[in-house]
């Protein structure tokens, strides 16, 4: 990798949204490394549930009809990217299209997905009204109690360990070099090349980038795809990083000894969601906390998801607890992904997927491979990293 | 250990018991080797919070009483045992001697719990009741809503997985041999020999023992202290077997990122126990469940665990978990352990200890060190293994 002659693209790091990007970018002819400060696929999106959720997820207000189009495209590329994807690397991702069953427990969640239902109803959204006989009868194990439910036939899921374990073989396939405990200290550039994108934005342009341990690395385009790490790399001008955080969801990985059947579609409700896999397991998640990059499951955490899931689904008690795990979502000030280029020639942004890292991954690599190659998609005028420069230098009062 | 000459005691099963009865009788001059059918120190005893609570544990009726001497005796034991352990091994064992709480919730608790006080007082024991303030000024992290509370001051705790570790450096140190993976298949007798103890019983004396790869190992003494799966060995004739079976118990391992200081007393309180260590980590259990031999933790045996210690110390949601695990807990018919001579020669039971088998160690070792020495202590009468005979005889109709 320290030969004289510089990549085409490094990206730096080895989740989801990294891999699926130097998938694509090799494919695309490219020569691709991607550095991972520690293993690559043990991060936030080995964590995901995996849900395929934009009918769900959708949001009211402006971001999120943003965030709206961005998903639904995404999920429409999801089969596809399946079956590519299975067919270069051997590994089933585990797609399941079953829907999703939105359910309210009580009156006020009732109110609250009524108006849900006005809403996506008046965007031209799937979403189905279901009595509580209705919504027990394609979900038996719905508690009695259920108030309410909502279907979104066309809100799906992958297994994310299956999708990381894929995108791993089909890019040590397509030649892309995979550095595992290669952490980026810097990004190194040259400021005497022509500018970035930004018409005031900082000059210079990206020539590589130098690991902890000292080694350069050099590549002509930089992606940076590390999550919520993305802004612990030094060496981009002031005004040139992206304002991400770390966003810690609790999520619990239960089995069902008598196999499976007890649910067939994800389940959301307030407070989490249930999503099943083929084989009786099913992923219990997950909090929503501001806590840094604390990374330890919490009693309290841990107590509220199961609280919230046995009152909807009482059989879930039976289930075997598998293991606890804590994701570190990347947020952003509106939450919505930040894709696309930098303020700095060469670099490309491709971070701040937040809860629908897994949803995206296909038309972020789809999109910064365009970026790549110098062909920009429209839809990336809805993610641009500059978006909160202009905020962020009144807020600074200059 | 396939040498021809035969040990003078083989001790089947490597938990706190085993290893604690191996120490002894080696101190006591006799060859000893430990057989376990995995890794010692990893099973039942390794899950035990390591309450050394005679008062608190103790239940009304005969079995109860009986029980009671038994604990009390043993917990008189610990502060030397531990000594004695931590000085030949230079292991701290983690005896906290801050005391116990038993508190109430609910009015119901409440009433419960001055029934139990007078029931401690009637037989003499130290136990204090509290008013909720009381309560609240030794311990404040309990919930405003605690009712009222017993201290029993002299109910203590050790952290198992400490006295383990001590255990096995100091039966190294005392010469013991011990075998882990080697799963005990069948107990060898040489029925021509001299018979046993009962006088109805079946005759025969124990030889060895066969592991699983058939590999023979002799010895004149065998001590069956395996747990659960002490029934599992083959090769007693028909009712020179005890009857005792897993009861499952599932357990939290909590950590205080904070630091020690939120609980310093054990807290009990029904539905479960927080046992503090002094490095703020904290041990929350425990279910009791006939499963079988199921191992796994479930999310109805987490969540009703972190319901009711929440509700009593509300600042655990905070706490880290570190770890889930559960643990087989030998029980008998009465639940009172088994100790003491076998129906054929050279048998020697140590098993049945259900929630007691930490606090029991000390004085089954010396119990069972005495027998291996031909010193019975009057004790060993409320434990005898064929108190279940009779009535197993009775109820097949013979």
């Amino acid at each position: 990798m320290s030969e004289d002659r510089p990549l085409d693209v490094v990206v730096v790091g080895g989740g989801i949204i990294g891999l699926a990007i130097a998938w694509r970018a090799s494919q695309a002819g490219m020569s691709v490394a991607v550095l991972e400060r520690d293993l690559a696929a043990q991060g936030t999106s080995r964590v995901a549930a995996g849900m395929l959720a934009p009918v769900a997820e959708v949001e009211f207000g402006e971001a999120g009809r943003r965030q709206l189009e961005l998903g639904l495209r995404s999920a429409r590329t999801w089969p596809a990217f399946a079956a590519e994807l299975e067919a270069q690397s051997g590994v089933c991702v585990g797609l399941m299209r079953t829907g999703t069953l939105l359910a309210a427990r009580d009156d006020d969640d009732a109110r609250e997905l009524e108006r849900q239902l006005d809403f996506r109803q008046s965007i031209g959204l799937a979403v189905r009204r279901l009595r509580p006989s209705e919504a027990r009868e394609l979900e038996p194990a719905l508690a009695p109690t259920v108030r309410l439910a909502l279907e979104a036939p066309d809100d799906h899921s992958v297994d994310p360990r299956q999708v990381l374990a894929a995108l791993r073989r089909a890019c040590g396939t397509a030649g892309v070099r995979l550095r595992e405990h290669a952490p980026v200290a810097r990004v190194e550039l040259d400021r005497e090349s022509a500018g970035g994108t930004g018409t005031d934005g900082p000059s210079g342009a990206v020539t590589g980038v130098t690991l902890q341990d000292g080694e350069l690395i050099s590549a002509g385009r930089l992606v940076l795809a590390a999550g919520p790490w993305s802004e612990q790399i030094e060496g981009l001008p002031a005004g040139a990083g992206v304002p991400v955080r770390p966003v810690k969801g609790q999520i619990l990985r239960l089995r069902d000894p008598a196999g499976p059947g007890l649910l067939r579609r994800v389940l959301r409700f307030r407070g989490g969601y249930l999503v099943p896999r083929a084989d009786g397991r099913y992923v219990l998640g997950a909090t929503v906390e501001e806590r840094g990059f604390e990374l330890a499951p919490t009693a309290g955490g841990v107590y509220e998801l199961l609280r919230e899931a046995r009152e909807l689904v009482p059989g879930i008690s039976e289930l075997e607890i598998e293991e606890l795990s804590v994701g570190l979502r990347p947020g952003t000030p509106d939450n919505a992904p930040v894709i696309g280029r930098g303020a700095v020639g060469g670099l490309v942004w491709a971070t701040g997927h937040y809860r629908n890292g897994i949803l995206l991954a296909p038309l972020t690599a789809e999109l910064v491979a365009g970026v790549l190659a110098d062909r920009d998609d429209p839809l990336l005028s809805a993610c641009a990293p500059d978006r909160f420069v202009a905020s962020t230098t009144v807020g600074a009062g200059a």
